[in-house]
């Protein structure tokens, strides 16, 4: 008997092996190459996953909200980057865990340093969001002069300028192996230009901050940056296979969920498991945006994605998967099958728990 | 000073009066014709907003999974539709329930039938799931020798065959208020013929449950039906505008969110409020799938929907919205801007608590 006989529903399985293995990668690639690892706690959300970056040696971490800072400084963690525009109208729990950790804060307008010089602690760190070409938010990086001008005015005031920050989300519209280490090391290029640029106006010492999942993985060289921040490939998903980052045997996480009808006319299966589970982003297969890949329960946890199938709709609880011709006799109502989701951060975050492949339940701040 | 003035950080907000003013429209469409009102309770998932319905004069009500009917047990409810094919996984949940309340279930599967014949309890009403065009699942409705097959099957074991279901979801494709009422009015019409068929092979009386929010609301006659069970009709969301089932005057719930970071250069800004708090779900503007409108709080809530303004993409944390170049100025950092989410059921299920206007809170299954 294992986990899988005794599920009853959509549930969050991880591979505590698996995990382990993905952290002590990426640990001991950034210790060989001189650099911080400051993991970003998104992905997992978890204090007893979090224990497992501090046995690698791992004390300080980035996290994406003021809540999830809140959680993880509970579970004694005193280094923590929130990685998200401030906002300032939480600034009375930004003040009162700057009282408990060492806080970094992310600032991209002279409007919010001007209200943290107002109003914030000044012991926390600040980092000047750069948009090193994703185009989500900061400061571009191809336009230095409102950078050199918000520097400026930071070292102007109270609070203290620790470094440039950028997160190079454009690695995962990369199509290729190739072109992920090139955008990573376009974006080390562009932040070391900047930080030159600044050193020239006599705007130092500064530290750079980056760091995606695809880049940090794949590039031989992190290149000269003083921290790494990625945070998927503790478990790793659909859009890390896509991208050839990882092969299946690094992905640590999969939603199991029971089958409740199968419509073989149309090669298609209804599992229970939806958007409230698994969460809506897509992944490309086959030039099809699709939600996940599907994979069969065995001994070991599960196995590789079936090839051709794929969980291609959703609602608010029913999933659709597509399952080729040749397999449906395989699946029956009542089995189990486990998807990879396309984004596992929004899995996580759906599901709010987790089990390792003992039954071991993960708690997480949600 | 209104809830807006002290918000911090991404909250779901409802306006009281206008859920009232949804509720009793359903309500009283429902009892002028003469058809049961069973809501889907899977939108609001709130005891609080289910006495609301109580007051009506609902005592029916229809979820989409077992932990939600467990969820409304405790609260009281009495008569509960799970509208989703059964998961056979949780027949023991199931059972406990059906000793509680009266329960329905749907079937779409000899297999399923036959394992609740063998496990399940007697009590348990069954429904056979229809696919009346939308191909999500369910026996499809132009094929009538599966369901007639089901039908007898179930017709001569333990359990009681209530009726003929369907989720007429294929409105939310529509192009136009009179395609919606023609969908509606199709569905009705291929569920009577299908109702006429198996009573022809003395499988009779069977009842009818249809029932999306379009067309319930759109269709002036219900047509002949047993029971409606709209659900997204008490926020309503951006789909709905969309499809013009009703005006701004009928959305009930915004997602509150601060900025946190402007781009005028791009008509972009930054908000607090990513897939975590919102779901990803689109709903199309001007040829674009985005994933939500934006208004701006006023003193009696929000306002209409800004023309040209929208929430454009979003990850974790981020929401970016598309601001026309006029507005920009009107809107700062720290700012509040509310969202109409595209599809406010993911919303609720990702949020997990709201608020009122005079800041009440709800708390939901979860």
């Amino acid at each position: 008997m294992n986990l899988f006989d005794h599920l009853q529903k959509p549930s969050l399985i991880i591979n505590r092996e698996i995990v382990k293995k993905n952290i002590d990668f990426m640990a001991q690639k950034a210790a060989a190459r001189g650099v911080r690892f400051r993991p970003h706690f998104k992905t997992h959300q978890s204090a007893q996953v979090g224990e497992w970056f501090r046995r690698v040696g791992v004390d300080a971490i980035t996290v994406s909200s003021v809540e999830m800072a809140e959680y993880f400084t509970a579970a004694g963690w005193k280094d923590i980057l929130i990685a998200f525009p401030v906002n300032i109208r939480e600034i009375d729990s930004i003040n009162r865990l700057a009282e408990k950790i060492h806080l970094g804060l992310l600032v991209e307008s002279m409007e919010s340093a001007a209200y943290l010089d107002a109003h914030g602690q000044q012991s926390v760190d600040l980092w000047i969001k750069i948009d090193s070409g994703t185009g989500r938010t900061g400061l571009s990086w191809d336009d230095p002069t409102p950078i050199i001008k918000l520097a400026h005015q930071i070292k102007r005031s109270r609070m203290t300028l620790r470094g440039l920050l950028t997160h190079a989300g454009f690695t995962y519209g990369a199509v290729s192996q190739d072109q992920i280490i090139e955008r990573y090391q376009v974006t080390v290029a562009r932040m070391n230009d900047l930080r030159n640029l600044l050193s020239q106006q006599g705007i130092s010492p500064l530290e750079l901050s980056v760091g995606d999942t695809p880049g940090c993985t794949l590039s031989p060289d992190l290149g000269n940056v003083d921290e790494i921040r990625p945070g998927n490939f503790v478990f790793h998903d659909g859009q890390m296979l896509r991208l050839e980052v990882v092969d299946p045997s690094s992905v640590a996480a999969v939603v199991a969920c029971p089958v409740v009808a199968r419509h073989p006319e149309r090669e298609e299966m209804v599992i229970y498991g939806g958007a409230i589970h698994i969460s809506k982003d897509t992944m490309s297969l086959d030039g099809k945006a699709v939600f996940g890949l599907v994979c069969l329960p065995n001994q070991n946890g599960w196995g590789d994605p079936i090839p051709g199938a794929y969980l291609a709709r959703m609602s608010q609880e029913h999933g659709i998967i597509h399952v080729p011709a040749e397999i449906m006799d395989k699946i029956q109502i009542g089995d189990v099958v486990c998807i990879i989701p396309a984004h596992i951060c929004l899995t996580v975050s759906a599901m709010r728990k987790y089990f390792d492949l003992d039954g071991e339940e993960f708690t997480t701040l949600n």
